[in-house]
């Protein structure tokens, strides 16, 4: 089978420098620039409709496109979406349409238009968001330099145990289930990331921090040491996975579809943004590691080298 | 099963005057707008694999597209592609994308991002496209007016004929069935007629004359009255029919998946922009009816009005 990096590269032979970001960039005015995403999801491979109720699921639908957006440190304004809607399905997609729109309204975005098809028997969203930012706000991925910390604003592991118990039809876990079914894009955090020049790259956490931090690290030609006692694990997060005999480090590390922000922050400037965004949000930004020098993603704890065994987050594929 | 236009009607009462015609209006520069469309195509609905090779299908996944940019008298400039892969397509999706950069580059469009992912059975191909008009030469559905010819530019029922003899597997029909595997938008076309203020009203035909027409009447708040006779019917359309035991009459009036263009023209710039088009592209412009007070589409045949038993286009679904 062909893996979306493959693929993602046999485009980019095509058309080099097109392809990368969390969204494309299109020229708007003189100060500001649009951005552009669409992603898809896919019955059976991103949800399933047993256990997602359509309101989550058109949460959702949006939030993954907001993320990408917002990723790029700007602010979402126009969306369109896509359906292919199976016969069996007419009720469940009546109240994600309706959700959808509520969704809209509550992002501030407008929906401007899509497709809706038939389709044989799965479910297939495809939606797409556009977005508008100053453009000395645009972050990108290929912009990360020696020496940057490497930070983590939100979650990291936590829809991957989510999703583990819903799977294996675990009662419990419901703060966890809820991030997996329903996570919420970093919509604010994104554009205020956008306004920091201490900034120098940032995109969204979604296939989990080892795959898209290689992804960073490849496209900014640096390497990253990350210090696993920097990551937050609560003793909610560690006993939920003792539960679940999942292991705590690699959960956290390997974990995707949490649709938290990875960015590179210059280390003069760091204390300073960590405190004006703890003042803002509430919550803290982890610094986790910094860029070097060469290529790859290495782990620490304790100061030694540590290896981790990773499945890179795969959805029911994999299961 | 929830039909298509009740699904649309669902989100626009959600979103007044945001969704309607073959692309939404984004503001670009004070002279020009973007103009953004998304089209769906899924397997064993819009294609089958057996008979759709993967060149034919990346041209047709965009061109569905572009014919929306070109039916707001736009160019298109930009794509995004998502694809939802099954395992067992890994060589007809290597083919496909190398198809779809080939026919975007023929195209003069830039493929600027889209999404990857693998799916449980069907392809799924999602197509974003991006186009730029100058404002004063967007054109709309809802812009037709009482006494405004009706005309088309393009093929009508071509695109069934082939679909029909595919299905059946029926040997011959070659132009027929390239109609419907891969046709090729009226770039150029709409283009122009987006520089003509005589065209008052203008959206592609994918879903049949029958069907887009009423959709064009109620978006204008007028009438269509078409004269069957201005249809032309070649004599290889007609014994293709004859062969397949389909009506030629009504295969042009309700047959989808041609792309052709479908206006609204001030009846007294007509013979002008007739000539001019004629001279410009090398084939007719067809004046078939015209819009008159009140709703629906009603058609005439020697003078008399004509009732034709019309199945609206709708793929496999009702094969």
């Amino acid at each position: 089978m062909l893996s979306e990096s493959e693929l993602i590269n046999s485009l980019k032979t095509e058309f080099p420098n097109q392809i990368g970001d969390d969204a494309a960039v299109l020229p708007f005015s003189e100060q500001e620039s649009y951005v552009i995403t669409k992603d898809l999801l896919v019955e059976d491979l991103h949800f399933r409709l047993k256990y997602q109720d359509p309101i989550s699921l058109a949460y959702k639908a949006l939030h993954v496109n907001l993320s990408d957006i917002a990723a790029m440190g700007a602010k979402a304004q126009f969306v369109l979406l896509g359906i292919a809607i199976p016969m069996s399905t007419e009720e469940y997609i009546h109240q994600f349409v309706k959700a959808f729109a509520q969704a809209c309204k509550e992002a501030g975005v407008y929906l401007i238009g899509g497709d809706t098809t038939k389709s044989p028997d799965k479910l297939f969203i495809s939606v797409t968001a556009i977005g508008i930012a100053p453009k000395q706000n645009l972050k990108y991925r290929h912009t990360g330099t020696e020496g940057n910390l490497v930070c983590v604003a939100g979650d990291l592991g936590k829809a991957l145990i989510g999703f583990t118990a819903l799977e294996r039809k675990e009662a419990g876990f419901d703060v966890f289930k809820e991030a997996f079914l329903k996570p919420k894009a970093l919509v604010q955090e994104g554009q205020w990331f956008g306004t920091q020049q201490g900034v120098t790259a940032m995109m969204d956490i979604s296939d989990g921090l080892f795959v898209d931090l290689k992804r960073l690290c490849e496209a900014s030609k640096v390497a990253a040491e990350i210090n696993l006692n920097y990551l937050s694990i609560t003793e909610e997060f560690k006993m939920a996975c003792q539960h679940l005999k999942l292991d705590p480090l690699s959960t956290q590390v390997s974990g995707g579809e949490d649709y938290s922000l990875l960015l590179c922050v210059k280390s003069d400037q760091y204390l300073a943004i960590e405190r004006a965004f703890k003042e803002k949000f509430g919550y803290g930004l982890k610094s986790i590691g910094h860029l070097t020098k060469g290529f790859g993603v290495s782990f620490f704890h304790d100061g030694q080298p540590k290896a981790l065994t990773l499945h890179p987050f795969s959805h029911f594929g994999e299961f």
